[in-house]
């Protein structure tokens, strides 16, 4: 075990976390710096601060980042119409590298020699956290209680807070969730439970963003989304900050029922697992991105972002956000996004979004030369005959030669 | 003007074909033969007959390829859970290339040295057919009348119906639709009118296949989906056939208010198009092939396909589908499907499907390890670490040597 | 045939050209603009000038694009290890945006509603330039003679000239060559010929830019390339504009037999064609940058350029240098190539060319982790059971499911 | 440290494996089954069962694996033209599955419950003997002595020798070389020593299996190599068995200086290391293959190919023969090849191999169409302008908006 000094814990202020502090302290005798951020979770931040006194923690950080989340995180994956296995938006794993380069930024301020975090040794964000601390501060220590201790099971953790006099918030009154979640601006994410069945439905009421389809209005909502340089800036013609515009596309989302997700991922540790997410707000943003796109974007660039696409992908679900090959790909895609400008009209219902109009000053879309109608020679007929023959000079050249298809 | 003796025509039965029977025969001084398929456009084709002996054909071709459209086209394609322009299912491009081997098939049969279609010469149903034609019988000739008569408007064609005595159908009393639709098993599309306007909403009525989701019933609906080797096979436990389960589930997306979808997408020929398509049957099935994929397909198998897919779907749209390339492509995603049996539970919801259980023999999903819970030593939280150290090891040797990532 | 009034002219100065001045003017009664560059082909261009006052035209642009050409075609270009089909250096190919470019910079100047070219259509350079005028300048008309006429021959061409008083060079008493040949300062290349038959060899006569190997000096050249930014500023130490440095490059791979090429490869129109290349400085230049790049770009930054080169090749191939998607790629690659500096040292003998040796001050070669001798603790080989256990996780999985592999 | 009963090592005779072996015995108290093969590394085979004897080992496998290792490893990795990182034809790491599936089959006929290996904890092949061997039969255990014994010098090794009276081969007089090597029958690497120093050359008394281009034959040497569904089967049409004929091609290429190649390589485990090799047959294999593809491949699949080769190179080098994905890409791969039948004649000289001329009854290569002769109307250069307008028309459509690419 190496001598640790000081380490910055990424810590929410809850029951797990707390255990990692004082297990911290003891196991490594070292300093503990704990670090909160408030990333549209949805809980308050602050409490988190008497807490970690509590638990004779001096240096405490407790930052806002939502601005920063949407804003170089979330907008920058979106730019890309960011999918992995072709259903997940990625709402766990952006969120990772913001988190991991804050860390690193108070390990610089505070002369940490290590970080620490609770994720599991089963999971993807360990993966996560740990590259992009590795990426941004290449010494770094990084402790991960989950794949050393021995505090395995729920009991032996209580017993932990009892021998320890940890504080556990019975008096709360909340029953614990079933469900191992995770959120933050994009979405909130459901695992364990009933889910470790893949065969077995969701309850209803474990969804939390969202109301079921069902229970949504029985009126569609219009809205419309405006972008710049392939960024949402307005809905509905106000202008709103990133994190401010993204709160309330989830607002929007949720009240009529998108956005719900079920599936089975391959994480990156190689095993399978079922996850359940709402994403109301990223789910309409990707519908509406992909409509500007589809005016303002050339064809072959286009495409080449949807083949490059499942790779940026996987490079964030994998955790490789602060890496070479992530900002070469983004400079690809961002290079792109100059003239994704533009509006979107959306119309929300009951679980679905579909554009039903977009327009552009910088719209590629040429009403004279796509018209049913005469077209007053925009586009001449007979430039398709040669276009046709020589696409299939090959196949006519190989047919003739005896090469078969069937 | 090259000497034809005999064309094959892709006959609908329609004004507009029935005006190219005539015309051919006028300005190639030629035989024609009729070919009229059903694909599950939803109009019976035997009427074509009487329309065609009235304008004097002799060989008169009509078939039923339903079964063989979704059996060795439809399927194939969702084996590679296509889509084009990250939105459209393909429904008319899947189409073409069965067309195309019939006429050639049929020129074959009865000496033909040309054959004939009703597609414009601005669209990309031109390029399908003729690549496939060119492809499978590389000295056919391809004559494409609106490339190259000059009936270039709804007044002219009447004039020349009334001149050549072609009857035109008004007694029926439909009014004339003010879209351009097509139609086959798996979707139907509409195109002009209003929607060359990409900023105008689509009208309610314009819609066929699908009830609104407003419209759609306050009960979900909830099938199972049974797949062997790729490929669906059962509804709750009922043994279709392709053609009947694909009819089956329109039937039932449609009644759900499944598979709108109103897009602005860009054709081979160079432009961008706007159009409205409705896939109820196809959406369902796309949802519940990735989710039997999803436990059934190795990770990196299932990445490589997704980073395929659009260059798959691209060859579809292009009109590619007869070609080595397709072929090569088609080879590696087969030989990923063997493992992809079991059954998927799908609910249907006022125009959303979302997969809510999924089961397989094959199942790659492994409780044990992935659970929350003590897994008994299935997975070892501790090999996680040299994972994590070995992935970050060009990244922390980089940042050693001072490269910078932010 | 449409009206124009003035067309500008890709001259070279030679026979076909100078005919197709002749024949514009009279074909078309317009004024004829000639365009003559020196992009290295090693023939003087100025002689151009009185051709062209012979044949009556006013405006006369030579141009010296040598330097314009090396630094912002050939050297982003390679920036890239750009090959088509495995082999071929696009010494062609990467010449034509450049022409292109200037052709319509010359009729926005002189007013011009017109270009003009002498290549074939059957070749790629009419589509290379043709692509790149109508980027640059979407109303631009395009004459392409060869596509026109009916100077189908050789005889036809003399009787032309005859009839129409332009003088053949035959007191020039040089044999005229019996292929195709195309020169600029990346390559030569030679069609045509005996090399229509694709199992003939090429004779030693032919080549003209390098000695046979059999004829190279028995003594190895060694040179140390200095890369910057990924381009090439030096040789062996001394600082070299672009096109200097290149045209070194060549003599240096000429003498030494390097850069002979003999290859099929596919053309975009649609066939095959032989063709033979000497690029002897570019091909010493690919090898260096590769070695340069080896030890300075990151893993995954080297694999996905490796996986995107090909298309890239293919749009610089098929004339889409003036695109959006071609800047898109340019993007990407350009911003990996800000730490590609340093040092590479070649070793040239009888046609080879081998990196023997490379270094940089942002290597990221770690000797200390790399090496078979004790590493202090550089590296901590048991992490490797973790990253492999890991890796073979859903190996282990599917295989204790009971898939088979063999 | 878990429970083994008997385990199979990969043994070479030599004296790491030879203290394996004893290392096993002791440190595992289990019974040790040695497994040598030869696959061409040029050295005798037999000579380890005496020395394994001598160690006590009862159960001796001594495989002749050349004709195997050939036919279904080599052969087929040759059909993509893989080349990892550009340069590197994967010799060493093409050899190691075969490896890692004959010693699953010796631990399935002897009931091992482990196997184990001589390999390092920094290199690729303890990668991919692993991951093989995981693979194949999910329960095994793996024995990597490098990761976990403290023998880190050759000092401790030589005491360890003289512990335990294991015999080194002082008498042999064979000067120790002071680079690793390995062999097969596809090539021999050297790493190490000054090589540690990427600006070091390669001393010319490294290399061992050609002679340097200065000390090859001054007269060329020219083969002709026969292909059959993409694989080479005869030389200047004498058939021969896959080994046989490698073995040819490494003799002809040896004697004329072909297939040096010095260059720094990624490791999969995360660090830079540089390599020399020598792959004489293997340089001529993949020049006339892709010369044979030339002419018999479309230039889809050819392109396809090519874009997918770099991932298929990657699999191989990282490990991944036995996995699902590297069998989908195969399954593509060898799709493509069913055409690629014919000749090459190659030249071979000074360290250069040429294809000098291709033939085949399946070739693509038309040249009624190629020639820049007359070709009576096989191609209609009318053509063109259509393909290249509709090609240039979203370029023309996005010029028109003012879309700028410079």
């Amino acid at each position: 075990m190496s001598k640790i000094d000081k380490v910055v814990l990424a810590y929410s202020g809850g029951l797990d976390t707390s255990v990692i502090v004082r297990w911290l302290q003891e196991t490594y005798g070292c300093e503990v710096v704990t670090f909160t951020a408030d990333i549209g979770q949805g809980e308050e931040v602050e409490p988190a601060r008497a807490k970690a006194q509590a638990l004779g923690v001096k240096d405490i950080y407790i930052d806002d980042l939502r601005e920063e989340y949407v804003r170089d995180f979330v907008f920058p994956m979106f730019r890309a119409n960011t999918i992995y296995e072709g259903e997940y938006l990625l709402g766990t794993s952006i969120a990772r590298p913001l988190i991991a380069k804050r860390l690193i930024e108070i390990a610089n301020e505070t002369g940490a020699d290590a970080i620490s975090h609770g994720a599991t040794g089963k999971g993807n964000d360990q993966v996560r956290f740990e590259l992009g601390a590795y990426a941004l501060k290449p010494g770094i220590k990084v402790i991960a209680p989950w794949r050393e201790w021995d505090l395995t099971s729920r009991e032996k953790l209580m017993q932990y807070c009892e021998q320890h006099k940890i504080p556990v918030d019975f008096s709360s009154g909340k029953k614990k969730s079933p469900y191992s979640m995770d959120a933050n601006l994009l979405h909130i994410s459901y695992e364990g439970g009933i889910l470790e069945d893949p065969w077995a439905e969701a309850e209803e009421d474990m969804w939390r963003w969202s109301v079921s389809p069902e229970a949504a209005p029985d009126e569609p909502v219009y809205i419309t989304l405006t972008f710049e340089n392939g960024d949402p800036v307005a809905i509905d013609g106000e202008r709103l900050s990133p994190a401010t515009l993204l709160e309330k596309l989830n607002k929007l989302g949720g009240a009529n029922g998108i956005g719900r997700l079920d599936i089975v991922e391959n994480r990156y540790v190689g095993m399978k697992s079922r996850g359940c997410y709402e994403t109301p707000g990223g789910t309409i943003l990707l519908k509406a991105h992909r409509a500007i796109e589809s005016i303002t974007l050339d064809r072959e660039v286009a495409h080449m972002k949807d083949e490059l696409m499942p790779r940026y992908a996987n490079l964030i679900y994998n955790g490789y956000w602060w890496s070479p090959e992530r900002r070469m790909l983004q400079a690809a895609i961002d290079e792109s996004q100059q003239v994704v400008n533009g509006e979107v009209r959306l119309k929300l219902y009951k679980g679905s979004v579909s554009a039903v109009g977009r327009r552009s000053t910088e719209s590629l879309f040429d009403e004279r030369i796509a018209t049913f109608e005469e077209d007053a020679g925009a586009y001449d007929q007979k430039d398709a005959e040669g276009f046709i023959k020589l696409n299939a000079l090959r196949l006519r050249i190989a047919a003739g030669k005896g090469r078969k298809l069937i």
